[in-house]
């Protein structure tokens, strides 16, 4: 697939066309912008920084977004492993599946081999189920498939205005005093969503994230050392190790040099300051969180740094946003359902997202031929339909990522007598990923085909909250 | 399929017989007894009542289930029909399925239509999703389908011993001081199981039951006055009204006649006695949890009786038997995994247990031809496939069940601003409900005998618990 932009492949007149913003030029927003552009849509793309807004982290994505960025544009999943995405398995020639493994992080003081932990779980991400790269380089490649004109840098989004006729577009306006339109806008701009806060009003709860009271450290520790601690299996292999009020995750990084390490901790105090979630921590403060766990664990805890960062995760879950769309305006990714990070997947559900989207304007711009006057109810039933299609999956994902942070952190693991209990959870922990991995973006696809065109043929039916009140 | 335990068709002589002994004369004891006769085990059932065991009430199995119960005999859904099962639904002739519906229960103040209920939730379980029937008709017609020598009532088990020897018989010994001997011993004695207590010891926390904080009041209500309470539509078809801290469930039962309501209220209290978990309870408690409930709501409570059962509800959440199976005995139904009643599928997992348990004696039956020397070896890799076939699933389901009951009387729908969020748990409700309605029984099947297979090809491997720690 390419993008075929040119007025040869959609021979209508200019005022005919589309015309999207997307605000935000992260991750999300470039793939939307990609796909949005092969389907034939005008696009602009406002980012409030100076450059590109990602940071070096790494981020993964399953085997299934990836086939959903395929459908987007063949070139984006090329944009990824140019970037060097690499399958995060280690498995070797003898076996190539990503697993998820849990293991038992607490102290049980096993006489027979102390340094031992118990492998509670092993689930199956299938051939190459994850790939991670750097985001800033995956970042990097997407920017190159966008053709030069469409990204707009240092543009601060202060309001819309909707102009309220038929065919009136919306007007964005931009702190440093200049403005433009567009039929619809899309909120690709992340967690702290500034669409969002234009969509549902300041005083909205869903308009700012809410501390999840649970803290990531991350470091980095040279495999040599991490090897030490851990054993080379375990070093070398994603582990996640679970136990009372915190857990362990470690995978290796930079073609097996570097081990990669999150501590989440559970935190039952406030956030001091919700516009900066970043703060200086200390090893001192990961060391107290776990107390009393195995020798492996706190040895290799023992080699963080003495003061590192620490991340509060803040999310949509207490707070869900009511509805993904209204008046010409919808959100996507993180700007519509900021997720804690502990399915690995918050990126993902934001390329369904896009695939989504891509469909439904490549309905419009298909109604659109011939026929200008119908884009703004063909629009309208864009949106809802986006809103019907993605709304509760997308805020599912978020309540499971922070029921599985409850499961790997319950305060059963330092009880033996409950350690039966305990372990029943993964059961659910695998539901939950296979139902995030196994995801069936097809008929997501002809969900949100058959959704439009019903609200394309009956525009005025009254199917919607009042017939289901009796 | 037909009984077929004739020597014809057996012809081993009678002590390569497989002897069980089967605890508990109730539902999932007898299912089980006519599935393993028709397989060719010698089967015993002792109950320690003077007659079955199962009361008066009202017990639904869905679809699955009864497609189980095809597989452990065919006999077994015929007695199910002939004691007077119907479908639950009451769609008519334009719709045949059956549903489960959840309502706001919560009092809105609703200026538009102040008696009017929203629809939350509606989960279609198919054609003839669920049938109900009475337990004892059921049980009754069971009795029928069991040669008459097999059940020895007034048996009350007191101890079972294991000779030890490589062939040696358990011993059971009775409270009117007689003793039996079978190869294996199946527990269906039910959520206070005294199989189990002798499985796993009397200070094992599994061996009683956990009080789960949650109280049940059931009543009937003539249907007219039950329509003049919620209107014609919500009389006839099944709803759950949810809410905080409670939830009342009803459907209508013989024949449309009659409204059956189930009033779920928490209990933060301990439960005073429990050995004895049903007390009497009043209509001023349950008005009391439904405080700030809709009119409607509110209409139905006072339709209760001033005094009526409270039924304590316990399982086995808090304390999760470790294994089903232990020495010649294993444990089936609620005796392994009893559950709240919040899927209302506590029964359907003990008939896939049955199930189970009757494709493993089979293949135990068709070893031992010839072969009597085999049978303890067989036996061993029944039980054994059956623990690992069985419990995961089944504590999935008491787990599962907790939770659906926590979701439903979760605070947030009396709080307007959380009511989005608490609107998000019905995709985790429609998954759970999904997981136990379309369970791949067959897969269950091949697992169990490809288990079974592997086990008794390599009896003395080391696969277990050790290799998993590293």
């Amino acid at each position: 697939m390419t993008m075929n932009t040119s007025p040869m492949d959609h021979p209508s007149a200019p005022d005919e066309q589309v015309e999207i913003a997307i605000v935000g030029g992260g991750i999300i927003g470039l793939v939307l912008t990609v796909g949005l552009l092969r389907v034939g849509a005008k696009v602009k793309v406002y980012e409030q920084a100076q450059g590109f807004r990602e940071i070096g982290a790494g981020i993964a994505f399953t085997a299934n977004a990836i086939r959903c960025m395929h459908l987007i544009d063949g070139g984006i999943p090329v944009a990824l492993r140019s970037s060097g995405s690499v399958a995060t398995s280690n498995g070797g020639e003898e076996d190539p599946n990503d697993y998820l493994r849990w293991i038992d992080g607490f102290d049980r003081k096993r006489g027979d081999e102390p340094r031992g932990q118990r492998l509670l779980y092993k689930l199956d991400a299938g051939y190459r189920g994850f790939e991670g790269c750097r985001r800033d380089q995956f970042l990097e490649a997407l920017v190159k498939i966008v053709p030069p004109d469409v990204v707009e840098l240092k543009k601060r989004l202060e309001s819309i205005t909707d102009g309220g006729g038929a065919d009136e577009k919306l007007r964005l306006a931009f702190a440093d005093g200049t403005t433009a339109e567009a039929d619809i806008v899309i909120g690709c701009d992340g967690v702290k969503s500034r669409v969002r806060r234009i969509l549902l009003g300041e005083d909205h709860p869903a308009s700012r994230p809410s501390y999840t009271h649970c803290v990531a450290y991350r470091t980095l520790i040279p495999m040599e050392r991490a090897v030490k601690a851990l054993g080379r299996y375990k070093a070398t292999n994603q582990h996640n190790h679970v136990g009372p009020g915190a857990n362990l995750l470690h995978y290796p990084v930079a073609g097996n040099s570097m081990l990669n390490a999150v501590a989440f901790v559970r935190d039952r105090r406030r956030w001091p300051d919700e516009r900066q979630t970043v703060a200086e921590g200390s090893k001192a403060d990961v060391e107290a969180a776990f107390e009393g766990w195995c020798p492996a664990v706190r040895e290799l805890i023992d080699l963080f740094p003495d003061t590192l960062t620490k991340w509060g995760i803040f999310d949509l879950w207490e707070y869900p946003v009511p509805r993904y769309h209204g008046r010409s305006i919808c959100l996507a990714g993180d700007a519509a359902h900021a997720s804690s990070p502990h399915h690995g997947a918050g990126a993902c559900v934001g390329v369904e997202d896009a695939l989504c989207l891509t469909t439904l304007v490549e309905a419009v711009v298909a109604d659109m031929r011939g026929r200008p006057e119908t884009k703004r109810a063909a629009l309208d039933a864009a949106l809802t339909t986006y809103d019907a299609v993605r709304r509760t999956r997308s805020q599912w994902v978020v309540n499971s990522s922070r029921r599985v942070c409850d499961l790997h952190q319950q305060r059963e693991w330092a009880d033996d007598d409950r350690l039966v209990k305990a372990e029943t959870c993964f059961e659910e922990i695998r539901d939950r990923s296979l139902k995030i991995w196994h995801f069936e973006y097809e008929a997501m696809m002809d969900e949100a085909l058959e959704g439009y065109k019903r609200r394309r043929r009956s525009v005025n039916s009254n199917r919607g909250k009042k017939a289901d009140v009796y």
